[in-house]
């Protein structure tokens, strides 16, 4: 099959233009989503369960009367782990006990010290109290997705996890809810959309208020998570996914064309970029993908995404490549060439970086270890993966001994009063002892 | 002067809901404001330092004419600094210098480990690019929060941070640059309002384009702020600021009295609330409030934050105390008691904790070493003071080995099919062994 992908040349005239239009993406949603979601939310808070159920059934098509129907017991879950076969049921215990013990370096434990004077200066760690998971659902859902979502979570010691999963039409997906059983989820609820987040970030009747909503959903879930943002905590908004694929033209052309193919499979949206060195590598990898789209399921998704989104770079050296690969600052990068780790010290951004030609993205997806949920859209310049850090906050510690407090005084009372703060000048000097 | 301050008692029925109303806050903005903020921050993305030329002109009075009138030299800044008194020129660098020290010990390494089969897991540790403070302008400036915001992003590592501050008519405060000097800011511009962060977030031809914008502002800020974030990253949306101070009953008076003063005299929202077990002892403070109120200047603000917002809470007993702080999830926790390391375990909840009798807020907020910029309205049950980790951020780093890859492979492939993601599996499946 056919495929017509752009290809760029880092020493043609106005390229560093073209890659900016390449990556641009504007996922703001319009003032008509904006009003509908305002609406919803709005609704929620005040109307509790009532309103949750009214949408449910609006938006799910299905027939709840009461609230009591919208919650799935772990009982429940763990009948539908039995309904799935056993070797999916090994690899997602597999892929949990992977992902677990990854996040566990990333825990952050309280530290302390004292000075001369006596004074303790600190910051203690604690975990959230309760979190809600968003779980997109209908047929293609995504079990791992409740994996990296709630994983960091119990890592970090969150003491309740609630998920919320709609069920369009009624329809349950036994694998998720297998998975929601082996991460350890505490409830479930079969709500989604706007209303599902509006219900976590406010309560109702029958749904806990939670302290911060993470987890992916549509434009309508986007909208809402940003909507009560400061009420509660919210993960990133995720854009559509993309991969960077960098190599030296030494990987198995069939390899790299099946790399770029996982992550343009996902949706028209996701992009895929290669970028090498070597011309001829870019043609053979062509020429693999017009062979290798023709074996795809997901074919049409795939050459949509490829033509609308993808590209081939052609660089004049590695340097430059790794320069294009920070501007970028994918969500995936895969290195896949001689000496990654020689390579990778000069990548400053990205979300998860897939070293060397035996790590494709989708171990990362699925098993490796650290978390797929990643920053999209060159917002790896700023974020990071969801982590356990997501569910840990910190609290200063302040514990001034006589002297310290004194010592300290001496400092604050002069800024105090140059911003014109009278009490906090005093309520310091009231601690300073005679003398000093 | 006398103060009418709520009064409840813990044992009252109705408590709870009561405590609920009293901690109450909306700051969400209305819809007028919504409009004017998206106006001038498409305005400033379209057209750059022409719209932040005429916005800056029409809010704060000014005469711009070209850009380059906007930015004040690092030589201006040092400039600045000789014209503030040598005692507040020490105080400012010696609280400099603790607030570096502290925040030396939040900064986070990357890490990395190897498995038995020669796959490498790990966590790469990055600092943020480039960074834009907003400053508050005019006359009732802090000099403080420009220590604040500026030294965490110093520590992590930032090679460029811009300091945006509004003078309205023209009024530069010296003490102000004269922090940005010591903290060791990069560049200041003269703006501020939404203007100044839409410029920070999309650039325009003077302003550089930052990662991530810090520091309080007015709801026009906080409004653009929201609006942008996921352009850029944010810290949080900050509310009024509150006090909630726990005493045994045992700290003199009028000590606790004036650390109340020195959170109501922020501002008329501001939130000052004592608890204790020791019902006599609630009537002492009053006493010394009622004192001492006439000799503050900003007595109206004081009064005014005290009555609208203040409280008194008598409690059964510490345990019941420590109940309720973790309700309230204050910005500022002082627990002035004995043993208050023994106390602290059971707080979950709170931005800072001021232990002991000799720890009030005013020494945090200027020179005690952790960071003053505080979760506020009970947003520290899921997020954190500012800190290094806002202006750092992490990539994951995976490697696997031949061997390590074929594993993961087996693990991810069964999932990747349960999603209907072939290319995924496929992707997987090339990395497997001959054999396994």
């Amino acid at each position: 099959m056919n495929l017509t992908i752009r290809q760029f040349s880092s020493s043609a005239e106005g390229f560093y233009a073209d890659l900016e239009t390449l990556l641009a993406w504007d996922s703001v949603s319009d003032a008509g989503i904006q009003k509908s979601v305002a609406d919803i939310v709005e609704q929620v808070r005040l109307r509790g369960d009532e309103a949750v159920i009214e949408f449910t059934n609006r938006f799910d098509r299905r027939d709840v009367t009461s609230s009591s129907e919208l919650e799935i017991s772990r009982e429940e879950l763990a009948l539908a782990k039995k309904r799935v076969s056993p070797e999916l049921v090994a690899s997602l215990e597999a892929a949990a006990k992977r992902v677990h013990q990854y996040h566990e370096r990333q825990k952050q434990p309280s530290w302390q010290y004292q000075e001369e004077n006596g004074t303790v200066l600190g910051q203690k760690v604690t975990s959230l109290d309760r979190v809600g998971v968003y779980v997109p659902g209908g047929k293609a859902a995504y079990p791992s997705s409740v994996l990296m979502n709630v994983m960091p979570a119990k890592v970090a010691g969150v003491s309740e996890i609630i998920m919320v999963v709609p069920t369009p039409d009624g329809f349950v997906n036994d694998v998720v809810l297998a998975a929601a059983f082996i991460a350890g989820v505490d409830r479930v609820f079969t709500i989604g959309g706007a209303q599902a987040v509006a219900a976590l970030a406010y309560g109702t009747q029958t749904v806990p208020k939670v302290d911060k909503i993470v987890g992916p959903g549509n434009i309508y879930v986007a909208t809402a998570k940003k909507m009560v943002f400061g009420i509660v905590g919210i993960d990133m908004i995720a854009g559509p996914s993309e991969i960077l694929v960098v190599c030296d033209g030494k990987t198995d052309p069939d390899w790299i064309a099946m790399d770029l193919f996982s992550q343009a499979e996902h949706d028209e949206d996701a992009q895929s970029i290669l970028i090498s060195p070597d011309l001829a590598f870019l043609d053979s990898v062509k020429e693999s993908m017009e062979r290798l789209v023709e074996t795809q399921s997901r074919q049409a998704i795939i050459k949509a995404s490829l033509e609308g989104r993808g590209a081939f770079i052609h660089v004049k050296d590695m340097d430059e490549a790794m320069d294009i690969a920070n501007l970028v600052a994918a969500e995936h990068l895969e290195l896949s060439m001689d000496e990654p780790e020689k390579w990778v010290e000069k990548i400053r951004h990205a979300g998860a970086i897939f070293m060397g030609r035996h790590t494709p993205e989708a171990l990362g997806d699925y098993c490796a270890g650290p978390n797929h949920v990643l920053p999209t859209s060159g917002t790896a310049r700023f974020s990071s993966p969801l982590g356990v850090y997501d569910f840990q906050k910190r609290s200063s510690l302040i514990y001034c001994s006589d002297v310290g407090a004194s010592e300290l005084a001496k400092i604050a009372s002069p800024i105090a009063r140059a911003e014109s703060l009278e009490a906090h000048a005093m309520s310091a000097e009231y601690r300073m002892l005679k003398g000093d």
